[in-house]
Parts: structure tokens; C-alpha cells; sequence
């Protein structure tokens, strides 16, 4: 058992095996990026592009099983968030494209695969744990700017409303318009459509984005002092290992002299 | 008396209490932003909103009573900023919104009462806070930046008031369409605009966002020299404790050798 | 004749009269924004207006005069640029109003005069300094932006010219129409516009946005460099000193074990 | 021989031919500007640039050939890339302008000669450098933005691609819709074109605005962090070595004790 076992490790630790699931990886992209040039296809293409569908998936479902077989406990496996991951993503490729009631989502889930691109890459796992890790650093900062956001959008559909109730409707659409004027792009219209209206309304804009800007640098700044910190705990030490090597050099010489 | 004010103290202290009171403040919020979608409300909800209004004032009233009575002294109370800003809410609330001449006002102090989210979650009032604090160190740099946008705003006014009155009427609009430049948002429709009278007002605007973003540059790298310099301040102290721990086992040396 | 110098002097170093030059330059810029709202005034304010010219003039004429007398040597005040630049500001200022063409520039001088504002707060005069300091260490930087922009305009108007001549006319239009790409702002237009004539059009504006703002990031980053090394050596002569000193006890040490 | 070397090294050392090569070289660029002003030419200033070009070519020229003759292994001369830079512009440049089939490419290589001014000045070939030696550091990241664009474009050209084929109709098409978006120009129309009809499309351009301005951070953190880190490195050398020093002084001083 463990004989077969190793054989399962030695696909999944083979070099040509990582070179082939990564090749059929980038195959599956281009095809997708090629499917979206389909006015100029002919028949023929659907069909090999549909075999090559087929191919892929097949391609991922036994490579996820032999990984999922070359590990020890079958559990294990699923301890790893990028390999629940993997198998969520092939699993969903399975689900058969015929049956999908729409043409569109089918188109979508072929797509869907091409985030083993993301789990396949080591650095790319790096950079979005890296993400991931972040989170709770600025998670009070993201729940402040959400209620920032909220309050605005309250105040602005209860202000602007009548004036563009496609942009102030409700408090769900004057958030959406808050982000657009958070990229900084387009709110002068937005302002002077309800300058004509209310006389103050700049005054809603212009606190806003300086409120907004204010927060971002925070955040910003917030990171760079982590940063900076962490990166002079890791010099550090070496200076602190050595003064602490002379103190006890001292000691002894003391103790010497003290004989 | 003190026994009376020690249930008060106990009571605030309660985690049932500050949990029921941050729901009361997220109702209160839901609440806001379901009014937005007011199209689609039978008058039922109406009246039902307007019952849950009272019961969110007068849950803010109670609670601001308990943390008034539980201080040892009233007047203590009034000493955090913080009390002062929830007082100042819970009474503004307490001005009945029949009395309002407009609708539009007593919405508004419906919104004006979601500030007590930021000031019950201790990160936002650390988040406020440290924009306040860090107000005296920009505070050049901002009063520089209202005497750039001054000189500007005269001279653009003076150049394209008769080119485009909505935009350099008066040195107010014309310090408002100066900000809009400075997010970089529409600034090359008024640049065409103006180019069509005057041939040099492209000097104007391409000095002005030039000059801006030097402004900007130092007033952040100003922020991160003063984080860099706290951040090597609060680092530095253990090198300079062992050194001067090692100093002077040195000298008792020298003493020792001395004898 | 040192005694009348003291005088001046004495005059010069006057809170009072320091009080009263900031108030009659604040005043001025009160003055200059209040004209840019001429269309509601009456032929009286006009009158009030000229007199308070003059008054403002007059100040500023015998305030600088002050400062040149209470100066040791005459030639010593020219030596501060900053005197310097108040002497041709209020220089300029002395010009007849009525002697000058245009009514235009008649409004210009006196917005100019503002610019005592710049020179007469010590903060401000700083972080003009700062940007003064700074522009060596980016010289080269600039330069090569304006090389970039300079070789790109070449080729934008060799490419595009006959698109829109507005855009891309000449050399100094391409530059003008670079420099609003550079800010962000309303390139796609640009590129959907030539997109029509030349296909591959898209890669002069990517490559552009993304060389300009690498540029920009290696321009902040090699100031934020400066701005580190700077703080770094600001704080680690404590350490050195300290180090040394530990050196030199030790030096005598060993030279007291070798007797 | 050698002396026959040694003239053309002193000629390429030798200050006035640099500054006479630097001249040509700001000539040639000062030429192409003006050539784009052609519409108030007169026919006789065509034959003078024309001469200028046939000047510049042979100055040019003649330049290259001194450097590789100066050089004292021919080979040598190409293993340097800005001298490879040089000689394919010269080369190209030598091209006669007159079999040129188009008009455009005959302008575009005049243009193109105009990069030997970053390659003549030291200080673009090191700003040049620094670009080329920070690719490997932010590889991942950018072949991550690329597969970010990537799988956006896809999912955008499926979702969009009827209600706007200019902008979504495939995948490249979908790509520089992306960039334009990254760069947060103009992408509230592209999503209200979406809104329309698809409800849901604003998640997606909120979820790539905040996903990219993430990497987008994270890029410029990880340049901070590099540069920190060595900033720390250049200066705590200085210490290291002086607390070696230390350690070494105390083993001396314990041997001569020990004695």
C-alpha cells in the first residue's frame, strides 16, 4: 500500500508531471482568451475547442487525485486552504457544461479554472496569503471607511435623491457613487448637477474626499510603520547578540580580577 | 448614594448592556438606510419606523443617563471630549422632528445619530483621534496649501471669469474648481476652454498641479520622517541601555585595576 | 546716526508693527477676493477700494524701507533672497495702476503682492526652501522626464497630428497633451480617437503610463532613500560616540595591565 | 598600432568632442521639434534639414567608429548594452531615409535617434539601469497583474461583450478596457453602460479597482521594505565592525590576564 503510495508521490514530485498540469494550465488560458474572438470561428473550431474542454478537465481531476492519493492522510489534504482550493475549482469544472441552464455561466466556469493559474505558482500563493494576512491589520480601518461610506451615502440619498435618483436613489446606489467619487473620477458632475439644487452640497464633496484621503494615508503610513519596525527588529538582534557577548566577556575579566 | 451610583457603574460595565446598546446603534443604522428605499413603503412601515425612532432615542437617552450618574462627578463627565460628542448627539435627538420645518433636516439628524458608531468601537476613537493629534503637524503645510489655492483662485478669476463664469466667477467657485484640479478631475476640459482666450493659461494649470503635488509629496514624506524617526526612537533604547550598562562595568574595572 | 539705525531696528523687531504688516497683508488678500465679486457693487465701493490701494501700497513701501535702513550695510539686505523678493514685490507694486495697459494686469499686481504672505511666515518661507533644496537631488530626474516627454511628443505628433491637430499639432501641443495623460485624465479619449487611424496606437499610450509612472515611483522612492539614510545618520552618532568611548576606556585598560 | 589606437582614445577622452558630440545631439533634437511646425515651412528650409540630417547621420557616424576603434578588443566594444544601443541606433539611422516606403517610419527614425540622449548622459543610464535591475524584484508581481488583467478580461469580454464591443468585444479589447480602468479614467461609464444590463457588474469593477490598488501597495511596500533593509545594511556596518573591534580588545586584555 504505501509502495503504491510512493508512486502517487513520485508523479506528483516529477518535474515533467509539474511541467505538463502547468502547460495544460496555459493551454486552458489561451483557450479561453481565444474563445472570446468567436466571430471568426468556424464550426470546426467549436467542436476542438469542446475535445480540448474535455482534455482539460480530465487532466485536472487526475492530477487532484493524485495528489489527493500521495498524501498520507487523506484528510491532510484538505488541511491545506490552497488544496480545498484546487479541489473546489476542479470539482466545479466537472459539473457538465450541457446541463448549465445558462450558456454564459458555462463560459464562466471555464474561466473559474484558470485560478489554478494563482494556486499553481508558488509566489502568487505567497502574494495573496500576504493579502490574506494583512487583512486583520486594516480590518478596523476598512469597518471605519465602510461606515464612513455608510453615513455619507445616507446623507446623500436623503440630500441628492430627487436631484439623480440613478446615483442617489437609494443608500445601496449613493455608495456605489461615494466609491466612484472616492477613485476621484467624475465627481465634479456630480457636484455641480447638485449645486443647482443645493447651494452647500460642495461642502458634502469636498469633506468627503479630504476625509477620505485622510484615512487612505493613514492606512498607508499605518503599513510603513509596521514595516519599518519589523524591519529593525530583523537588524537589530545582530547588534544586541554581539553587546550582549561583550557584557559576558566583562564578567568573567571581573571575576579574574577579582581572584 | 455611592451604593445607588455603584449599580449605575455596574450596569455600564455590563457586557449585556454595551452589547445591547451597540444593536440599538446598528438598528438605528439598518434603519437609516431602509428609509432610503422609501418608494416602495406602505404607510404600516411608516408608522412602525417611526415607533422604532422613538425607542432608539429613548434607549440613547437612558444610556447617556446611566454613564452621567455613574461618573463620580458630574462634571467629570463633560472633561472627555468623547462624552461631550455622544451628549451633544443624544440631545440634538431629543429635539422632536415634528417641531423640524423641514423633512429634510430631521432625516438628517436621524443620519447625524449613526456618529455614536464611531465613537462607541475604541479603534474608531483611536483613528479620530490620531487625525487630530496629527493636525498641528500639517497644520503649515494645509494653511500654505489655502494660501496656494487663495493666490490661485485670484488670479484665475481675474484671467477666465468672463470665459466661464460657473467655474472662475468669484475667487469661492474658483477656489472649488482649484480642488477639482487638484484631484486631477476634468482640469484639461477648463485648460481648453481657457487655451481659447488666453494662449499662456496652460502656465496656469500646469504650474498649479506641479506645485500641488510638491506639496503633497512633503507633507507625506514630512509624515513618514517623523514615523521613521519615533519608529528608530523607540528602537534604539536597548543598544543604548547595554552600552551604558558596559560603560560602566568598565569603569569598575578600571577602579578594580587601579587598586 | 546708529542710534536713528536703532531706532529702525527697533521698529523692525516690534511685535506690534510685526501685528500690524500681517494685518494690512491679510487685509490686501481680503481686498483682492472681495473685487472678484465686482458684479454686485456699487461705483462707491470702487472709490473706498482705489483708497485702500494706496493705503496698502504706502505700508508696505515704508515697511520695506524700515528694513533696509535698519540693516547694517545696505548691501547686506540684498543678500537674503527673501528681501529680495519683497523689494520686487513691492517694487512692482509702486508702478502706476493707471499707467499700465491692460486693466488686466493692473489686477494681476495686485494679486502678486499677496506673495508677502509667502515671505512674511517663517514656515512658509521653509518649505519653499525645502522644495529649493530639493531640486538638485532630482534634477536629473526632471530632465529625464522632460527628455521622455519631449522624444514621446516627437513621436505623438509625427503619428497623430493629422488625427487631431488640437492634440497633437506640435512638438509643444504633444507636450502639453502628454503632460494631461501623465495626470490620468482623459487619456482613453485620446487613444479610442487614434485608435481609428492607427491600430497599435494603444502601445504609445501604455508604454507612456507606465514608463511616467515608474519615473514617479523611483523619484519618491530615492527621496524617501535620502529621507531614511538622513534620519539613520541623525540617530546612530549616539551609538558611535558611545562605542568609541567604550574603545578608548579599553585602550587604557590594556595599558594599565601591560605596566 | 597602439598609437594609432591611443589618437582615437585621446580623440573619444578628449572634452571638446564630447561636448561637440552633446551638441549634435541637442541639435538633432531641437530639428525634430521643429520639424513638426512644417505647416508654415517654406520649401528651402526642407533642403536645409535635410542637410542637417545627412550632418547628423555622419556625425554620428564618425562618433561610433572612434569608440570601437578606442577600444582595444573589438569584441570588448559590444559587451557593454549601451554601446550595442548606440550602434543599432546609428545603424538604423544609416538606413537612407529616401527607399523608406512610408513617410512616417522615414520621421520616426529621425526621432529614434534622439535616444542617444539617455544613453550620452550618465545619470539616465543609471536611472535606466535601476529600472532593468528592478525587474527581476517585481517580476511576479507584474506576471501577477497580467494574470489578474487576464482572467478579468475574460470574465468582463463574456459578460459585456454585446453591450459594448468596442471595449469588451474580446479579450485584448478587454485588456486595455482593464488598463484604462486601472488607471480609474473614465470607468464609472463603462459601469453604468454595464448596470444597464447586467445588475450585479458593479462588483466586478469594484472588486478589480480594490484588488489592483492592493497589489498596486503591496508593490510599493515591498520597493520601501527592500530599500529600508539596505539603508539598515549600508549603515550598521559601522557599528558591527566597531563592536568586533571591542570583543577582539577583550580577548586581548583576557589572554594578558590570564598570563
Amino acid at each position: 500500500m504505501t509502495s503504491f503510495k510512493n508512486i502517487f508521490l513520485k508523479i506528483r514530485e516529477n518535474n515533467f508531471f509539474e511541467a505538463f498540469v502547468i502547460s495544460v494550465i496555459l493551454i486552458s488560458a489561451i483557450a479561453v482568451g481565444f474563445r472570446t474572438y468567436e466571430e471568426t470561428f468556424s464550426p470546426e473550431i467549436y467542436l476542438y475547442l469542446s475535445y480540448l474542454d474535455y482534455f482539460i478537465t480530465t487532466v485536472f481531476l487526475v492530477e487532484i487525485i493524485i495528489r489527493l492519493i500521495a498524501e498520507d492522510k487523506t484528510l491532510n489534504f484538505f488541511k491545506d486552504p490552497w488544496n480545498v482550493f484546487d479541489f473546489t475549482i476542479v470539482f466545479i469544472s466537472l459539473i457538465p457544461i450541457e446541463s448549465l441552464d445558462s450558456i454564459l455561466l458555462a463560459r464562466l466556469v471555464r474561466v473559474f479554472r484558470l485560478l489554478r493559474l494563482v494556486s499553481f505558482i508558488p509566489q502568487f500563493r505567497i502574494l495573496i496569503e500576504s493579502f490574506v494576512t494583512a487583512i486583520p491589520r486594516v480590518s478596523y480601518i476598512l469597518l471605519f471607511m465602510f461606515v464612513e461610506f455608510y453615513i455619507f451615502a445616507a446623507i446623500g440619498s436623503i440630500l441628492f435623491s430627487e436631484i439623480s435618483p440613478m446615483h442617489w436613489g437609494n443608500v445601496g446606489l449613493a455608495m456605489l457613487t461615494l466609491f466612484q467619487t472616492a477613485t476621484l473620477e467624475g465627481w465634479p458632475d456630480l457636484m455641480y448637477q447638485s449645486l443647482e439644487v443645493q447651494r452647500f452640497s460642495w461642502i458634502f464633496f469636498v469633506v468627503f474626499i479630504i476625509l477620505n484621503s485622510l484615512v487612505f494615508m493613514n492606512m498607508i503610513i499605518g503599513v510603513i510603520i509596521d514595516v519599518i519596525v519589523k524591519a529593525n527588529d530583523d537588524d537589530s538582534p545582530e547588534n544586541i547578540i554581539l553587546l550582549n557577548e561583550i557584557k559576558q566577556r566583562l564578567d568573567e575579566i571581573e571575576k579574574k580580577l577579582s581572584n
